[in-house]
Order: structure tokens, then sequence, then C-alpha cells
């Protein structure tokens, strides 16, 4: 048994590094590289991130003095060694709490935590707020706003630069910069960078210089004495700065070092499995999409799969991304961008399929609005993951009904099987007249009959089986729901309950709705998301000239936090024998 | 008479101009020039805008091949020129057809017209994918996007650059920079434009070429020779290029040309009342807000406003900005930064009050829901202009409370009138719970008694009048029109409404619409907004499982343009009349 007692237990708190010499901090690093790769490995979690970013946490917390001085992460997916220095160690030497903390910031668990963050590019607006906070109360402290290089392709981060160079104060940005988002960086800032890296941050046009900042270039990101070096130079600045240090995603897991985009989240016991077998998957709704796309391709269409950063997402490989060559487009983690081009392309002859996570939807309202529904491109967009879970707060995807379905002229379909979803794709693809959004649901499903729908007809729901007193009306991924519920009625009730799939989120069948009022008594609406501002309500408001009743199933509205799913469903009285108790009690 | 033709008598089509030597074109530009201040001042209109640009769009259209080269206009309130050039002269020359064509560009006027917009940001990530789709589909044309020096200053336009400048094929961005947004330009990139002009385009760090573009300058941007010279060395460029034109707002009309940010637009006849003593204008939801601010800041409170770029539309003149110092910001045509920012001022202490008009809150979804509520940040946000008007499609303010009411944890405030006004802005100001939001009516209305609510006492509606069988909610600017509603129906039917006053567009008031139940067959709602996703479908969702009918009237989910409020008040049974008859209907 060892019973020399490690760096790492000594650190309860910044205050604890500061009295420590550089030998001391170099084998802390290697201590806390050793805790993060076993406590990812059993949890899974982000890996790459935090492995690159252990010198630059340290140095930062030794030389600044948190949490009086604020430093704001962004995404903050690379902050389990911020956790481990400020308080929650356990959270990741002791593996019996290991689900103790979040893989985010998390105010909540510490007062060195300045926000609950998770979408990208957020850090310097955040940060320009605490310093002009600072500013008008009187304070002195330093502002930090760490961003990686991935996330400087993001809209809010661009803009927040802009306001940042003029602050005339102090702020600090450290740009981490590794080369990668979660696959490969992209664009023109990309490229600055690496000419930056490439010369030890001298070149002809320095981007940062040129919009007002003081530039900062640290090539060994991994030093801790260069690192304190650089952070005590910027320290109490009273202008702004840019500290651009050159860092390596995975550092110190060797695999993770030669192959990076693998490792930037990994499954639980991930590592344990690496020279395995790939498994062969089963179809899902990535390889139906991945092989749509490629078959027309080879057809000769002029198709274009747009991701923002996430191909991984999706299923898109390097394989297929070097497949499909140009017709294969990542705009960086840039969702604005992506929807605005997809309309350009749109318009000129191009088909584009967008995919996107329904949480980073989130992050393009207007363009979805302006750039494509006002002008009705005829884009594809492919919303993935859209359902209530038991995710992160920051992660989210309940919110995209009321987000996308609220927009006029924006088709937003809701496959209930392969069939449909390949029906509707197709039919997307080959149109010229709409906007169409597919809310692509999480597990398949197989009707066992191809679909001869012409979704060009809009709003005409399917009358899948036809019954009286209660209507089920099951949208996208909560149909199989909605049988269930019709199948318990029966049993329980002996109510042959009629069953619709609405497929269009977006409008209302008033024909059918209409026809429904002759011999029933109760609609139901399930939906997987939001119920304020969602699909039922518009079913609700459809009936309430009359004497229907409505009941709408879905979620409430709040920012639930990694809540389990059953609890959710009981909450939201979303399982089918909570849902019959409901109508139950209208009958 | 002058029986002379003119110049500009002879131009129908981008055609016309290529036949005409230098000479012509200058006389041109003059003629044009006298055209667009004659016509703007006589219906209003983007009057400073227009003035600069004329110059530059001869030269654009003497070098590019128009409709088959595309040009795409950001925000596209310079585009008068550009009509005039591309066969809708006449609505600029005949007076009877001044309002024949949008003050946008509209692809349903013409093909050289490839967007509806209005929105700013957008036309580089719109010319991307142009430039995509071209080359997916072999062809050849120059794609060139247009673009202010303020709307650079907006994510989407950032995150199309970073994108357009690794296009690897023909892109050309004209940065029209005439040194002001509408007002002065803001940040960064604002001063490394300003350095670029005061050295002829040549500076130690060029941000554009650190991008990796191939760069352009001209100084004289009002020079057609020069501008047709420096285009021709562009065109069928096969790479991506800047060409950063020095032009002057207002171009031509000296009082213009000497102050701004008063002609960026104009009221009808304004030119005629430049010298006019200025109106004392009546107390409205402007000057309540700026005095409170005035006040607050006196009394030594860390408030702050804040604006994206449009200081005019609350009355931020040049003399309240200067007395409020620190106290005011501008962060550019940048609704996330403004979002993100005003978080975090929140979270060290400031206490900031965001303004913006509710057409341009759709810039920033993603930061109200993540760097705002989700954070809970006491963040003060005021929505100006939302209801239905007779608006062009692209500056509808409508779609506010579908896009906020349903983000949870924020409280979002309808006040019918300057009492409730003045309470929920104070309330708001020194919480430190809640994001708020305050929907700021147009007309000013008074109660004439104090409001003494605790609006910390979430989702409790006023019951106004308490009557039977009709309940009638009227939510903020539709309050008034509750109330004529009620008047009427009790002349009409003799009939005691209830009048209800909801003041929270977030959240139900249980107890009150249960209590309803027991003497009420009906319940209206009226909202100045859309109904999809809107407050009143939250009430029939809620009446769901009741024998409650429920009717709500507000607007429908579509684009209108330009179309009078009278024709969409009838449309969406939006009158008291046509409200009372759908009531009866129901009786």
């Amino acid at each position: 048994m060892n019973t020399t007692q490690k760096i790492i237990d000594k650190i309860n708190s910044p205050q604890d590094l500061k009295v420590m010499d550089i030998n001391e901090l170099n084998i802390l690093a290697e201590e806390m590289r050793e805790v993060i790769i076993k406590k990812v490995n059993t949890t899974g979690g982000h890996f790459g991130p935090n492995l690159g970013m252990i010198e630059t946490t340290i140095a930062m917390h030794y030389v600044f003095n948190s949490p009086v001085d604020k430093i704001v992460y962004d995404v903050s997916h690379q902050c389990y060694p911020h956790k481990i220095l400020t308080g929650r160690k356990e959270g990741f030497t002791n593996s019996e709490k290991y689900l103790t903390y979040t893989g985010y910031t998390a105010p909540e668990e510490s007062s060195h935590d300045l926000f609950k963050v998770g979408h990208t590019s957020t850090s310097i607006s955040l940060a320009t707020g605490l310093a002009k906070g600072r500013d008008l109360t009187g304070g002195k402290e330093n502002i930090i706003a760490l961003i990686g290089d991935g996330s400087l392709t993001g809209g809010e981060a661009l803009e927040g630069l802009n306001n940042a160079a003029v602050l005339n104060s102090n702020i600090i940005i450290v740009v981490n910069d590794n080369d990668m988002s979660i696959a490969e960086n992209q664009g023109g800032i990309c490229n600055l960078l690496t000419e930056l890296r490439n010369n030890n941050g001298k070149v002809k046009n320095n981007f940062f210089e040129a919009l007002g900042f003081e530039y900062f270039y640290l090539g060994e990101g991994h030093n801790i004495q260069k690192l304190i070096e650089t952070f005590s130079k910027v320290k109490d600045t009273n202008h702004p700065v840019i500290v651009h240090i050159h860092t390596q995603k995975g550092k110190g897991f060797k695999p993770a070092e030669e192959d990076k985009e693998p490792f930037h989240w990994i499954l639980p016991n991930g590592l344990d499995h690496l020279n395995d077998a790939p498994i062969q998957m089963p179809e899902d709704y990535n390889s139906l999409t991945k092989d749509y796309i490629e078959q027309k391709v080879n057809e000769g269409e002029p198709i274009i799969a747009i991701t923002a950063a996430t191909p991984g997402v999706f299923g898109f490989d390097k394989d297929f991304r070097n497949k499909m060559g140009n017709h294969y487009i990542d705009v960086g983690i840039a969702e604005q961008q992506a929807v605005g081009m997809a309309s350009g392309i749109a318009k000129n002859g191009g088909k584009p399929i967008l995919c996107v996570m329904s949480s980073f939807i989130q992050r393009t309202y207007d363009q979805l609005s302006q750039d494509l529904a006002l002008n009705n491109s005829p884009a594809t967009i492919l919303v993935y993951w859209g359902g209530i879970s038991g995710a992160d707060a920051t992660h989210l995807c309940t919110f995209d009904i009321p987000l996308i379905a609220n927009i006029p002229n924006i088709v937003y379909l809701a496959p209930t099987c392969k069939e449909e979803y390949i029906k509707m794709l197709d039919w997307s693809v080959n149109q010229n007249e709409h906007p169409v959004v597919i809310r692509v649901p999480m597990c398949i499903s197989y009707s066992g009959c191809e679909d001869l729908t012409d979704y060009s007809i809009l709003n005409k729901f399917k009358m899948v089986e036809q019954g009286k007193d209660v209507a089920l009306i099951g949208l996208g991924s909560f149909f199989d729901k909605a049988k269930e519920v019709k199948t318990i009625l029966k049993t329980k009730l002996n109510i042959d309950a009629t069953l619709i799939n609405p497929k269009f989120i977006t409008g209302i069948d008033s024909e059918m709705l209409n026809s429904l009022k002759q011999n029933h008594k109760i609609v139901v609406t399930l939906e997987d998301g939001e119920l304020d501002g969602g699909f039922g309500e518009k079913i609700s408001r459809f009936y309430g000239n009359s004497d229907m009743k409505v009941l709408n199933f879905g979620s409430y509205k709040e920012f639930t936090d990694r809540t389990p799913l059953n609890e959710l469903y009981e909450r939201y009285h979303l399982t089918s024998e909570l849902i019959v108790k409901d109508i139950e009690k209208l009958l």
C-alpha cells in the first residue's frame, strides 16, 4: 500500500496551489491527468478537451485569484480540471462521487463557476458583461474569458470580440487553440490561427491586433512555468488582451493525441475497447440519411450535406466526408451561417440538407425566419434528438417545436417510421416551394408498408384507425405511445379509440378535426417536447369554440437538469397508464 | 418646358448603362440623386444610405452582368439606386407610382433581387450559399455580397466572413464603409476600418487579409471611373475578395452629410422642416423610460442602458447618450452580444436595461434561453413596437410572444398603461431573481391610479371588473380593445362581461381561471401578436378539460407585407364589432 500523500490530496481550493513550487505543480498536472482519464473512462464524458486544459487551468488558478477574479468558460466541457481545483476534487477521485457534479460549469456547485453554459461561443459576451458590471460598481478584479479555437467561429463570440476590443478596461481572453473543433476546425479564423502557431505568434496580419487587442502568444501550452509567466504579464491589465495558447487536445493519452475527433467525448469504458473490431451498427436514421445522400450524390444530384461542427452526431465520419467531397460542408460552430448558406444554395440550384441537433437549432432563430422562411427557400433541415430526455439543462431538446413551428412558411414534419422519413426527405429534396424541416426520431420504427403520401398537400393528417369517443393524435416519436394508449383504452375501458398520425407539426387538418366532432368527446395530443407554444396547443385552440374536450400531453416549460427520463415521464403524466388515467377522469 | 431627354430616361435595365460613357454615368448619378431626394422626401424612407450608394451601384451594374451575376444586398435599405437601374425607375420618377415598390429588395418585383431582406448582417452568408449552389451546378457567374460597415458587427456576417474566406471560388464582398451604422458604428471592427480609411487601405494588421481574403481599397467611393476600374479588377476572380469602399452617407445633401444619424431614415416631407423648432413631444414610453434611467443613474444606481445599434428608436439621442456616459452602451448590430453582455452585467452587480425592437429580438433566441434564462440573470429587456402593423414583411413585430414566452424562467410582462409600466420597470430593476422582459406598448394609456402590485408574486392576473357569462382577457396593448368589447356586449346584448388584465404573458393564473368556471361560458383572449405559440393558446390548453369555450384573437401565422392595419384587423376579426359577433355566435 502506497501511503505517500499525493499532491492532489493537498488541493481543496485554488489557494492551495499558490504555495506549491513548479515541481509540485507539474506532478499535480500528471495526477490530475490520471484521475480525469480514469473518471471519464468510467462515467463517459468529454475527454480530449479536459486533458488539453490541465496545465492552463493550474496556471490560471495559480496566477489569478478566483472567485474574486472571474474565469468564464466557453461551452465549459473543458472545466474538469477547474472543478478539481475548486473544491470538487472528490467528484473525480472518489468513484462513489463520480456523478455528483455536472460536466459543465454550474454556479449552484461553486462560487468559482459564474454561469451554467453548454452551448458554444458565449464566454466573451458574458465576460464583457462581467467587466462592465465591475466597472459600473467600482470593482477591480480580473475578468478572464476562456474560449477554444472552434468556439471562435460562432457569431456571438465574434460579436463579443468586437465589443471586448473597445472595452477600455481589464478583460483577458484566453484562446485555447488546440487546432480542433469537435471535428477539424473551419474557416478563415482557423487558417489564421494556424499561421500564428506556425510562426510563434508573429505574422504579417494579426487578426486580434487588427481588432485592437494586445496580443500574447505561447506555443508551449503545457508548460506550467511559461503559462504562469504569461498570465502574470497580463494580470491586472487595464485594457483588452488576448492570450493565445497552443495546447494539444487529448494531451497525455496517446491515441487521443493522434486521432482527436473520436476522443472529444467518450462512452463509459470507451478506452477499454480501442482495439475492438468496429461494431456493425443496425440500421438507424443516421445510416438511412447517409445512404440517401450518398445515393443522390452518386446520381449526380447537386445535394450538399451541411453541419455546424457536429458531423459525428449524424454519423458523418471521415470516410463519408471524404467520399462526399464538395457535397459536404462543415461551416464551423455557426448555425446562423449554416441556415443562411442553405437558403442561398437552395436559391441557386443546389439541394442543401442541413443536419442539426434540436438543442443547437436554437442558435439560429432569425435566420430560420428571415433568410429561409420569408424567402421560401426550398432547403431541407433535419432536426435530430428532438424530445424529452435526461440531458443536462444546457442540452435539452424540448424547445424545437415552439421555436420552429410558429414561423410562417416553414413545413415542419414529424415522421413516425422509416418509410415516412424516407418519403418526406425525398419529397423535401425534390420540391421547390417550401423550407422543410424534418424532426428525425431517435429510435427507428417500421410501418412495413411503403408511404405513398403526397406531402405537397400540406397539413393533411393520417387517419390510422377510425374509432370513436376518444381520438389520439400521436406526433412523431410519440405515435407509438398513442398506439399503446389505444391498446390500454380497449383492454381497460373497452374504448375503440381513433388513432391519428398528424405528420405535420406546422398546421392543422381542419377537415379531419371537424369530422371528429361527430362521435368523439375527447381529443388527446401527445408530443415529445414542450407543451407551451407546441403542437397540442394548436389543437386546443382549434376546439376552443366547440364541446370537444382536449388533453395536451408533453413536457412542462422548465429547464430540467439530468433528471432521469422515467421521473420526467411521471411528472408530465407521459406514461401510457397515466395518460389513460387522465382520459378516464374526463369520460 | 424642358424637352431635353435626361440620361435617366434611357435607363430601363443595367444593359442600358453599358453603352454610356463616364460623363453620362456621372450625369446619371446626379439625376438619380435628385429623384431619390424628391421621392424619399415625399414618401419617407431610408435617405442617407441610398444617397451614399448611387455611384457604387452604377459601377456595379456597369461592370457586372446582373441578374446572371448575382448581387446580394445586406439590410437592402440602400437598394433604391439598384431599383432605379433594374426596371423600377418609375417608382422613383413618377409620383403616382411612388408606393409601387417596397423599400427593400423583393424577388417578386425583379429577377435582379435575390432575397427579401430587411434584418441585417445576412448578405455574406446568403452569398456563400449562392456561390456554393453555383459551384455544385457548374455555374460561372460572379456572386457579389454588399455589406455596410455597421452590418459587419453582426454575428451572422462574421460567421459568413469566416466561411467566405475559404470558399476557394468566386465571391466578391463589397464593404460599403460610410463610417456609420444607424448611429455611430461600434467596436474593434469600426476602429480597424477607420485605420484602413486613414491609411488608404495599407495598415500593419489587415483584418480581411488575416482571414484569407484578397483585399482592395478604394477611398474615392463616389468616383464612378475608379469604382469601375476596381470592380473590373475583381470581376471573374477565382477566389474570395474584399472590395472596401469609402463612401459618404447622405452624399449630395449637405445637412445629411454633416449630421448623418437623423437622415438615416426620414419622415414624409422631413426635408421641408429642417429648420423648424424642435417639437415638444408629449409624454410617451420613450420619454418615461429615458426619465427613469436618468433618474436612477443620478441616484447612483449601476444602471446601464443597452442598445444594439438602434438608439433612435427609443429616443436615446446624442444628448441622452452623452449624459449617460458609462451608463449607456451601443454594442453594434449585435443582439446576441447585447443579451450575453446584459446577463454578465446582471451577474456582476450592474443593472442592465436592454432596449430592442420586437422584430430584432428575433436575432438572439439562444442567448435569451441559455445566457440569460438558464442562468436566471436579473436583466431587464424592454421589447418595443410589439404588435400587428402594416409594416414590411421583413420588419413584422408579431412574433415576440411565441419567441420569448415559451422560454422557461423568463418573466414576460405586458403593461396596459403608464402606471403599470413604471411599476413593472422599477420592480424588474430592483429584483435579483428573474430575467424580466417588458412589452412596451406603442401608445400611452393612463389608468389614473398608482399601481401597487407586487410583481414578485408571479402570474397573478388582475380582475378589473367581475361580471359573468363572458370573460375578456385583454393582454397589454389589447386591454383597451377588451374594454371596448365589454361596452358593446353590454349595449348590444346586455351582457356584463368580466374584464381581466393578465399582465403576465409567461404564465397562467390558474386560481382565477378556475374561478371563472362558476359563472362563465366563454373566455375570450385578445393579444396583439401571433396566435400560434402565443398567450391565448395557453388559456385554451388550460380549459381543454372543461366545458369552458375559449376564443383566441390575434394575428395568423403569416408574413404580411405592408398590408394596411385595418385590412389585417378585418382579416383577423380584430375589430371590436367582429369580436362581439364571434362571441355572439357561441352564446
